[in-house]
């Protein structure tokens, strides 16, 4: 009985090391590296289920296949909640409570959900977003990259500088959309013609983006539209200069960090 | 009567505490949190009572808001005003005429007064300019972060580099706008017909924005403009170059100066 | 005989110094100075033929120059080939064997082919795909740069991070692609009726290239269009700001090594 | 005689210190601030002169100012010729006629003389060639900044790898007008049907200005221009970083050369 207990026991702690994110020695498990690309393929067969043409070419290929990954990744969802209870964190029903209320796991239940009962909805938009709500799965990738942790850690140390350049994005996106509407309103008042609608000039105008549906036609305008595009140019400037910097700080630390490690071996 | 005069003193000073920028002892005070709300809340009312749609559909209530911010920033300015007798520099008659005369205190005034003013104007364009002269109040959000100094101090330690960089922008701007206008003003007389209009098209084209109003359409046009937009790369780049050279600077003295500090602790 | 073993050796030797890339003493040898500039010509011909204009102005010329390339690229390649056997590893029927087998030579070999046998094809797709083939002689020019190996290795250091930022652009490029297709779906069915049709607006916005053939034109489009364009600035600033720490470092490793190697001498 | 010859030399000599570029002891001299306003002021004339409507409705004025300052530069290059001599290099007839041999003198020499001998013209185009040749007057400007040569010296130290990374753009660039001439050139002749025509696509889509005059419109065309505007924020990404390297380089290195100076005080 003991014997038997251990045996279920150790089965239970290798089904963890192999389906929970970190617990495998070196890089993705054989079986994660399975789940990700089936999510990468749900995905795919989401987003093209969207093109009414492809679904209207084989509709039954499409209903079979969202059917059989909701199995899919039903069972691979079952078979992690199962095996979570290898860690003592999430052992019992309270830890397997505590595991399911991690954001990545309600995530995963919505995006399993409308493979069942998304035909049942009938407001086609709503349809269509609980449809998508299966594309959320992607999010799961975030989880295997060290480089995730290493970028996100550069981000967030200098939040309040890019903070500060996005309200300066702000600040000259609002006066450039308040001076073209001072010129531009009266000769262009479907595009200018009060400081919400030329706002979508600004925004197209300093992301350097420039759609070409709307653009200023006086000279004065011209002249401010000049200005605000260059202006664009350094506001692209500010934050790739605080990025660049704290990368660098990032790069830096850690390497000085291995070196440390190294020296005391 | 001392003690009295003292409460008085202290009960200003508080105030003091509560609504100049840098007084509160750590952040921002929960007064000062409250106006900067109500300053985002205000120039987002003037902004969309530009648009006439929405100001035909609430008439009532665009000139009920509007008296209220009015009355609120007024009430606003008049405890500033008050409480800075608590601090010594602007003390007395002569220290408040001195605390009215800074930039941010005429731009307050200046931003307060349309509220009552604004309904007499006559011309069209001048009445917007004055009432849109309430959105200045933005420009007190700026006083409220240390990551602005920081990044106002690195963009200015750079600032020759800097210019000489937008100073070569401007000789690419118009080389660019002398030469399409050489091959192609005889082609596309209303584009190219002469530099002040080619240089429409350099600064569309080297801020890489491209709007597609004005493009080349002969072979000789088409190399150099694709020359220009090459040239708009490495116009980008400069910039970009010298402002993450100054940030990484800038973040490594901070640091520098930080741990020098925790040493001598 | 043993003599003029050696004469023949010697010259072999001679040969291959100047015809392989980097057995050159300093720099690129003369030989390999003029086949660089003859690679760059016959690519540029090999474009030009395509411009149909220009091929009816002068066919002989084409048809001529053609061959001509195709003669002399066959010489240099079999010269190539002979003085190969002055390095060791080449040496002997194998050895030249091996040599072939290199990407570059098996390259370098496709690219000759179509000058004699391009003639002969049919499918119109097919017989062009092969007479561009020599234009991949064009990838030879990459063998003569100790800059190409410095930026590679940068590059390739910061391959993870490079990675994660291209898919969290990934990531945002289907997120405004599914919101669009959510709010203007229903408006610009043509534009954003289904998400492989929004991902063409997305990824022409995120780029900032802006061509102007689709754009939101309900207010809700242009609110999530605008973060969209802003997102984008962001996603430049990534790569960006990853490649400038990778390249500030690269310099810095060479600057010591050679401070290093002075300081030992 | 003596004192004479002594008070005219002496007199060159202050002339000489107020008219060339370094000899003034601390920035820029008083008489060199009005020449470079004197050389906005006639570019700007210039470029203004190309504007018919504007030079229709005051010909007197643009007539008589440009002989204005064709006389005002006459002088002052009399001026500065004659003053050179209080340079030992430049002493004597041979020293006068190496001065004149200067690149920026040559520049000089050819931005006066259409002041004078260009109403004889009579091709239009050459005409307005020599008209412009005045504004490479403004070619004067970068001698009177250190920070141009700081920039300069950035740039000049990382000329290969710069280079390279061209040499890639162009690498992506050739690809890419070469992938869509092959798959988009058959439906859209006039944009793709050859590759010379589908390298204007390339150029405008690889640099994200984005006209629209062209763009894909298949699946595969797509597909392809979508990577195409991926791979160009990667090409914008190179210089930009190797150039905020360069710079931060450059920046360290005078630092720690002046804390270097500051030492040995």
């Amino acid at each position: 009985m003991v014997a038997s207990g251990e045996v279920g026991s150790s089965f239970q702690q290798k089904a963890y090391r192999a389906v929970a994110p970190h617990a495998w020695p070196r890089g993705i498990s054989p079986f994660n590296k399975l789940v990700l690309v089936l999510i990468v393929l749900a995905s795919l067969l989401a987003v093209l289920e969207t093109e009414e043409g492809l679904l209207a070419a084989a509709p039954r290929l499409f209903v079979t296949l969202d059917l059989a990954f909701g199995l899919i990744f039903s069972a691979e969802f079952a078979l992690r909640l199962w095996a979570a209870g290898a860690d003592a964190r999430w052992a019992g029903l309270i830890g397997r409570i505590r595991w399911l209320m991690r954001p990545i796991a309600i995530i995963d239940l919505i995006a399993i959900l409308p493979s069942f009962f998304a035909l049942a909805g009938t407001d086609a938009f709503l349809l269509r977003l609980v449809r998508l709500a299966r594309i959320l799965r992607l999010a799961q990738l975030g989880q295997f990259s060290d480089a995730v942790a290493l970028l996100w850690d550069a981000v967030r140390s200098r939040r309040y500088e890019l903070a500060v350049s996005f309200l300066a994005a702000g600040a000259v996106l609002l006066a450039s959309a308040i001076m073209l509407y001072l010129v531009e309103g009266a000769v262009q008042p479907e595009a200018y013609g009060s400081i919400p609608r030329a706002l979508w000039w600004s925004v197209v105008t300093l992301t350097t983006v420039g759609y070409g549906d709307v653009y200023p036609v006086t000279v004065a305008g011209r002249m401010l539209g000049g200005l605000t595009a260059i202006a664009g140019i350094g506001l692209i400037a500010m934050p790739t200069g605080i990025l660049a910097a704290a990368f660098s700080d990032a790069f830096q630390k850690r390497r000085a960090r291995h070196e440390g490690a190294s020296e005391r071996d």
